[in-house]
C-alpha cells in the first residue's frame, strides 16, 4: 500500500507527494496567526477537559495534555519554541510541539474538532479581548476630552458650518460632540460583542461530530454566552468580524474628523491650539517647523481601517458554504484594525491632554459680530416677527455692515431700528458672544449651564 | 441700501448676485431628496405644534400652517405640485408652496430650526421606516427558506468545504445556516435602530436656539426614543447612516453567498435545483438557455451595496464640525441601499420558494463513500484510538480506495480490519449517508432530529 | 407541441410560463440603459450594413432596417417612443419598436450577434465619448487655473507642509501643482482609451458565430482601433470600465484636495480668497453665512466616485466566464461617475474663475519671518557649513526668536553672527519672502521666472 | 540660550522637550520603510555625486560619503546594523549610521534636499522595480496558460454563460481569455510606469532650493525619464501609487475569476481538473479531502488588494498641499499589494502548470446536445430565415426535447423538418461539438484553426 511521505502530519495520510515548497509558504498562515497562540492554548485546554468530562479520553490523558499545553504556551511566551512554515498554522504548531513533549497521548487532542471550528473559536476569543481593550481606549480618549473641557470650561470659540464662522459656541460644547460620537462607538462595540460571544467549537469541519461531546461545558469553560446553533454557519460565517471592522471604520470616521480639526486649529491662521513639543515633530529641512504628526497620522490611518473593512467584505463576497481557504484572509485586516485603533486612541488621548488652547485667539475669532446675526433674527421672532421676515431683516443688516465695513455689534438699538421697529433697547445687551452662548439653554444647546451639567454627569 | 435680487428666498438677504445657473443645478438636492417629503411634512407639523405649544406662535397660526402642510403633501402625493431646481431642496420647496397657499403666516414655520437639524430629522425617520421594511423583508426570505426546509425535510446532500465534498448534510441544515445569518442581520438592524432613534431637531444650525422650544414634545410627537444631547453632534454626525449601510453590506455578503450557491446548484453539473420558468430568463441568441438572472443580480448587487458604504465613509472622512455640504452626499447611497435590499430580498424570497430541488441528484452526490472517511476516523476514536492515529488510518483507507478505484463503502468490516483491528462488524451498518447525518446529534449538528426540532421552533 | 406564452419575444421559445412580474421588474435594465440608445442604434446600423456587405441579408433588407432604426432613434429623441419594463432592456426595446415599424424584416437584425456582445459594444462607444467629454472638462479646469495664475502672477502666499507654514511660494506655483495633477489625469484617460477602443461585436454570446461576418468592416464603421481577439474575453471582461472608474477616483482624489483648500482659504481665519456670490450659497437660519457649497460638494462627491469603483470591483470579483447577469451592474456606477466628473469639473472651473484672491492677506501670512529659516540654513551651506550644522544653527535662531517673541527677520547680520560667524551682511537683503521665492530657480522651484516660463508655455 | 535636548538629531534644534515615547513609536515608520534602504542608498549616492558635480561639496567629501553609504548598505544587507525606533525612519537611520562611521562630513549629505522629496524618490524607484517584477510574473502565468493550451489543444468543454452551458468551446480558447486579460494588465503597468518614472528629488520640502543643484544630473544617474516640474506637486502627489494599486486591483479581479473557475472545475460535480498533490492541501479532520487552497487563497487575496487601493484613496482624500504625515500611510498598502501580486502570480503559475485536465469529462459535458441550439438557429439564418424566427424554431425544438427527455442531437433531419422546412440533410453532419467549435472561424471565435494560429503567435 502506497504511503505518502509528506511534510504535514495532520492530513498527510491520503497524499502521495509533499506540498511544493513555494505552495507551502504561500498557503501557510503561521506568519500571522501565531498571534492567536494564547487563545489556541485556552481553547485546547477547554476542549481537553470536555473530552475527559464526557469520557472520550481518560482523566490521566487530560492531565498530561493540559500540562503539556501549559508548557508549550510557556515556550511560546519565552520564545524558546518558534513555529516553522512547515507547521502551516499555529494550531498545527502547538499540536506538533505538544506531541514532541508528551508523546503519543497528544494525538488524542484533536478528537471531535477540526481546525475549521478551532480557528474561529480562537478568533472570537481574540475579538472579545480586543473589544474590551478598545472600549477602554475609547474611554481614555473621552476622559482626555473631558479633561480639556474642564480646563477650559468658559472658553468661547466660533462654531463653524461649511467651515464658515456660524455662531459662538463653547470649546467644551464642541469637544463634547466628539465625546458623544465616541459614546456611540462604544455602544456599537457592545452590540457587536453580543454577536461575537457565540461558541463555534463543536461544529467540527462542517457537520458536527458523532462523538458525544458537551458544547455547553466548553462554552462555560471559555466564557461564551451562546452556542452556535448551526454547524455550517459556525465554521463559515465571518460577520462578527465584518461588524467589528465596520465599527472600527466608523470610529475612524470620527477620529479623522477630530484629528483634522486639531491640525487646522494648530495652523498659524487659526492659532487656536499649541501643540506640546513632546507630541509633535520637526522637519529635516525646515528648522522652524513643529508638525502635528500624530493628528495627521490618525487621520491618515482612517485609510487602512476603511481598507481593512473593504478587504474582508470583498473576500467573503460570493463564497459558497462552508469553510473556504479564502477565509484565512480575515485575520491580518482584523489584527491591523485592532492595533491601529489601540495605538491611535492611546496616542491621541495623550496628545489631546497635552494641548494648550489659546483662549484669547478663540475669543477674538468668536467676537466677530456677524456671528450674532442669528441672534438678531431670533430676537425679532421673539418680538413676534415671522421667522422668514426676521431672517431677511437680519440679512439686510449683515449686507449693510459688509458694505460699510462695520460689524453688527457696532450698531446700537437705534441704528437697528432702521431695519426693524421691533428692536428694543435690550438688544444691545444681548449682542455679545457670551450672551449668545448662554441664552442657548435648550436641551443640547451650547449654554454654559448645559456644559456644566453634562461635565458633572460625565465625570462620575 | 443695496438689496440682492436672488432666486433663493430662504437666504437671499445678504447676497447681491443670484446663484449662477449651473451652480444652482449642481448644488440642488431636490432631484433626490424629494423622496423625503412625507417625512418633511411630518417633521414640520410636529415642529409647528410645538411652536404653538410653547407660545412661539399662536394656535390660529398653527392651525393654518398644519392645514397648509397637509394640503401641500396631498399636492405632492397626487403630482399636482412639482418642485423646481430653484427650490434647492425639498424643505424649501414645501415651505415655498406652503407660503403660496397660506400666505405670510407660512413665514413663521422655520422659527427655531435650521435645515441642518431639519434634514437629518427627516432622514432619521426615513431610516426608521426603512429598517422596519427591510427587517420584514429579511423575515420573508427566512420564511421562504423554512418553507423549502420543510418541503425537503429529509433530503441529503453533500456538505462542502473548499468546494470539495466533505460530509453528508441535510439540505435543511445547509439552508438554516443562511437562516441564522439572516437572524443576525436582523439583530444588527435592531441594534442600529437604537442609534437611529434619536431626535436632532432643536439643534438649530449648530448651537441650539434662544427661543423657548420644547424638544421632548417634538420627540414624543414624532416617536423618537431619545434626544440628541449635543447640538453640534446632532447636525453633523452621520454614523447611524454608516452603521445602517454596514448592516446592508453584511446582509449582502450573506445574500451573495446564497445567490452564488443557487447559481452553482442550478448548473447542469450539480443539477441540485431546477429554476422555475417564472424566475429565470432566456438568451437572445441561444434558444436553450434558462438563466438564474435573479440570483446573479442579487450577487452582483453586493457591489453597489458595498460601494454605497465606501461612498459615505469616504465623504465623512476628515470633515470638520459641524454641518458641511459634503453631507448632502449621504442620501443617494442610503436610498439606493434601501431599495436594493428591499427589491433583492423580496424577489429572492419568491424565487427561493419556487425552486424545485432534485433530491435524487443530491442524494447521489452525497452517497460518494469518501464522504464517510470522517465517520471511519471517529469510529476508531470511539474505539479508543487517538484521533491523529485514527485520522491516518482513515487516510490510508482513502488512498487505498483511490488507487483501486473503489469506494470506502465497498469495504466490509473484514477489509477495514486490515487497516485497523479496532473496526467491529457494526461499522458496516454505520457507513451510509443517513447514518452519518443522523448520528451528528450534537447541538448544531446536522442530525434529522436537530433539524426537526429547529423547524418546529422557528415555525412558531 | 407546447408553446410558451411569454412576455418576452427575444427568448420565449423554450419557456412555458411568463416571467413573474416582480422578477421582470427586478431584472430589467431599461430604467438605466435607455441612456445607451444612440449607441445601440449606431451599433445596429453598422451591424446591419455588415450583414448586407457579407451577403447575410439583402441590400433591400439593409435599407429597410437602417431606415427603421433611424426612425426609432428619432422617436426616442423626441420622447414619442417610451420603452416599457416588459422590453427588459434598450436593445430589446429598439428591436421591438423596429419590428412594429418595419415588420418581419426587423427579425433579421439580430443575426450573428447576441446581447452579450452588443451591449458591451454600446458601452465601449459610450466610454469613448465620455473620455473625450471629461478630457475636455479637465482641460477647462486647467484653463481656469491658468487664468487665476496669470491674474495673480506675482502673489506670494505661505506654502504649507503638515498645514504649518513652511516657506513662501507663489500662488501660481501652488495652483500649477493642481495643473500638473490634472495633466496626469488626462494622460491616464488617454492610456485608458487604448483599452476601451476595442470592438467586441462578433463575439456572439460566447463563442463567435458560424455566419460569415466581417468584424473588420464593423470596426471601421464604428471607428474602433482594435478587434477583440477572444470571444469569451470580449463578452465578459469589464476591465476597461474598472480602469476608467479608477481614473475617475484618482481625479477626484485631486479635486477633493483642491476643493478642500478652497474651503480652507475661504475661512475667516485664512481669508485668502473671497467667493463670488454667484458661486456660493446662504443659510436658511443664519443670515450672515456665505458658504462654499460647490467646493464642499466636489470634495464630498469623491465618496460616490470612490464608491462606484469599489462597486464594480466587487461585482466582478470571482465571477466565472463568460457573461453573467452580475455584469448588468456595471452601468449605473459608470454613468454616475461620468456625470459626477462632468458636472464637478464644469462647475468647479466656473467657480475657480470667479474667485477673488486677497493678495494682501496672503502676503501678510507669507511675511512670517519664521518661513525663512530654511533660507538661513541654506545660506550657511552656501558659506561652507555642513547642512546638519546649518540646520541646527537655524533651529537655534528659531528657538531664540520664539522665546523672545521676535521674528528671525528682526535680527540683523550682527545678531545672526552670534549664532554663526558665517553670516555675511548680505543675509539681510535675502531675508524677504520675495527673495526667498525668486532664488528658488531650480527646475520645479517656485521662482517667478519659472512661473512665467511655464505660464507662457502652457498658454499655447 | 535654551537648547533642546531631544532624541532626534535631524530637527531637534527648535524643540525643548523630547518626543514622548509612545508618540515616537506611533509616528516612526522605520518598522516598514526599512525595506526601502537599497533605494535610499542609491538616491543618496546620486545626490552626493550631484552635490560634488555642482560644487556644493568637494570631491573628497563626495568620496567619503559615497564610500560610507556603501558601507552602511553592507551593514544593512548583513544585518549588522539594525535601525532603532528612535531613528524615526530609514532615511534618518542611514544618515545617523553614516555619521557614526565617517564623522562630521556626513552632515553635508542632506543639503538641498528634504525627506519629503527623498522618500518619494525612493518609493518611485521601488515601484519601478516592482512593476518589472510583476510584469515578469504575469508573463510567467501567461506562459503557464499557454503550456496548458498546447498540452490540451484539442480539448472541448462547454462554454458557460450565467454558469449555464451555452456552447461548446475549446479549453484553450477559454484559457486564452485569461491570457488576454493578463496582457491588458501588462499594458496597464506599462502605462503606469510612464507616470512613475519622474524624478521628484530637488523639490526640497516644498519650494525647491536656493542651492545650485542639477536635477537633470540626478535623473540621469538614477535612470528617471522625466523631472517633476512643480515642487509642490512633486512632494505631495501619490497618484502613481493609486494608479499602481488600481492596476493590481484589476489584476486581482482577473485572478479571482481564474482561481474561482479552477476551484469549481476541481469539484466532484464538474470534475474537469485534478489538482496535483503538491499544489493542494488536506484536512485536519476529514481524511479524504484534497483542497484547492492555492486557488482559494488567490481568490481571497483579491480582498486585500482591493482594500489596499481603498486605503490609499481614502488617505489622500481631501488633504491640503503639500506634504502631510498622512502620506506616510502610503507604504504598507503598496508593499502588501506588491508582495501579494508577486506571490500569487508565481504560485498560481506553478499550480496551473501542474493541473491535469480531464478531457473526457469535459467532452462528455460538451456533448450535451442542447449546446447546439444556436447552431440550429444559425443554420436556419444561413438558409434565409430571419434570425428571430430561426431562434424561435430552435427554441421550440429545445422545448420539445425537454418535454420528451431527448436531446436535439437525437433528432434527424426529418424530425427537424417538422419544425422548419429549411433544415437540409446536411444538418445532421453539423450537429457535433467539434463541428460547432470549428465552424466558428470568425476572428475571435473558438475554432481550432484560430487557436492554433494564436498559440503559434504567442509562443514566439
Amino acid at each position: 500500500m502506497a504511503k505518502a511521505k509528506t511534510t504535514n502530519t495532520s492530513w498527510g495520510g491520503r497524499f502521495k507527494v509533499p506540498t511544493a515548497g513555494g505552495a507551502q509558504a504561500f498557503t501557510a498562515s503561521i506568519g500571522f496567526d501565531i498571534r492567536l497562540y494564547p487563545y489556541d492554548v485556552r481553547v485546547s485546554i477547554a476542549h481537553t477537559k470536555m473530552l475527559a468530562h464526557t469520557g472520550i479520553i481518560s482523566a490521566a490523558d487530560r492531565n498530561k495534555i493540559v500540562k503539556g499545553l501549559h508548557a508549550v504556551e510557556k515556550e511560546l511566551d519565552s520564545g524558546k519554541f518558534t513555529p516553522q512554515v512547515s507547521d502551516e498554522d499555529i494550531h498545527m504548531a502547538i499540536e506538533r510541539r505538544l506531541r514532541e513533549r508528551i508523546g503519543s497521548v497528544g494525538a488524542k487532542l484533536h478528537a471531535a474538532r477540526s481546525r475549521n471550528d478551532q480557528v474561529i473559536t480562537d478568533v472570537r476569543l481574540f475579538v472579545k479581548d480586543a473589544i474590551a481593550v478598545i472600549d477602554d481606549a475609547i474611554g481614555g480618549l473621552q476622559k482626555a476630552l473631558i479633561g480639556v473641557c474642564k480646563k477650559y470650561e468658559s472658553a468661547i470659540m466660533p462654531g463653524y458650518t461649511h467651515l464658515q464662522r456660524a455662531q459662538p459656541v463653547l470649546l467644551g460644547h464642541h469637544l463634547l460632540a466628539y465625546y458623544d460620537m465616541l459614546s456611540r462607538d462604544r455602544e456599537r462595540l457592545a452590540s457587536c460583542l453580543e454577536r461575537v460571544d457565540i461558541l463555534p467549537l463543536g461544529a467540527g469541519a462542517i457537520a458536527g461530530t458523532t462523538l458525544p461531546i458537551d458544547r455547553a461545558y466548553v462554552a462555560k469553560e471559555l466564557g461564551f454566552a451562546r452556542i452556535a446553533e448551526n454547524s455550517m454557519d459556525a465554521v463559515s460565517d465571518r460577520d462578527f468580524i465584518l461588524e467589528f471592522l465596520s465599527d472600527m471604520a466608523i470610529l475612524f470616521a470620527h477620529l479623522s474628523r477630530l484629528a483634522g480639526e486639531i491640525t487646522m486649529w494648530a495652523t498659524a491662521e487659526f492659532g487656536f491650539v499649541t501643540l506640546h513639543d513632546a507630541y509633535s515633530t520637526g522637519s529635516s529641512m525646515m528648522p522652524q517647523k513643529k508638525n502635528p504628526d500624530i493628528a495627521e497620522l490618525v487621520r491618515g490611518k482612517s485609510g487602512r481601517v476603511y481598507g481593512n473593512l473593504v478587504s474582508v467584505l470583498t473576500t467573503i463576497k460570493g463564497l459558497p458554504l462552508a469553510y473556504n481557504s479564502d477565509l484565512q484572509e480575515d485575520k491580518e485586516p482584523l489584527f491591523d484594525s485592532v492595533d491601529t485603533a489601540t495605538g491611535s486612541l492611546t496616542t491621541l488621548a495623550a496628545m489631546v491632554t497635552s494641548l494648550r488652547f489659546n483662549e484669547e485667539a478663540m475669543a477674538a475669532a468668536a467676537s466677530d459680530g456677524f456671528l450674532l446675526a442669528t441672534d438678531l433674527a431670533e430676537y425679532l421672532v421673539s418680538a413676534g416677527e415671522p421667522f422668514r421676515k426676521a431672517h431677511e431683516v437680519a440679512g439686510n443688516i449683515v449686507l449693510h455692515c459688509l458694505e460699510n465695513d462695520i460689524s453688527p455689534t457696532d450698531l446700537d438699538a437705534k441704528a437697528l431700528r432702521k431695519f426693524s421697529k421691533k428692536f428694543g433697547d435690550d438688544i444691545e445687551r444681548l449682542m455679545t458672544p457670551r450672551q449668545s452662548v448662554d441664552r442657548r439653554k435648550v436641551v443640547g444647546g451650547t449654554a454654559s449651564s448645559n456644559l456644566k451639567r453634562r461635565l458633572r454627569k460625565l465625570s462620575k
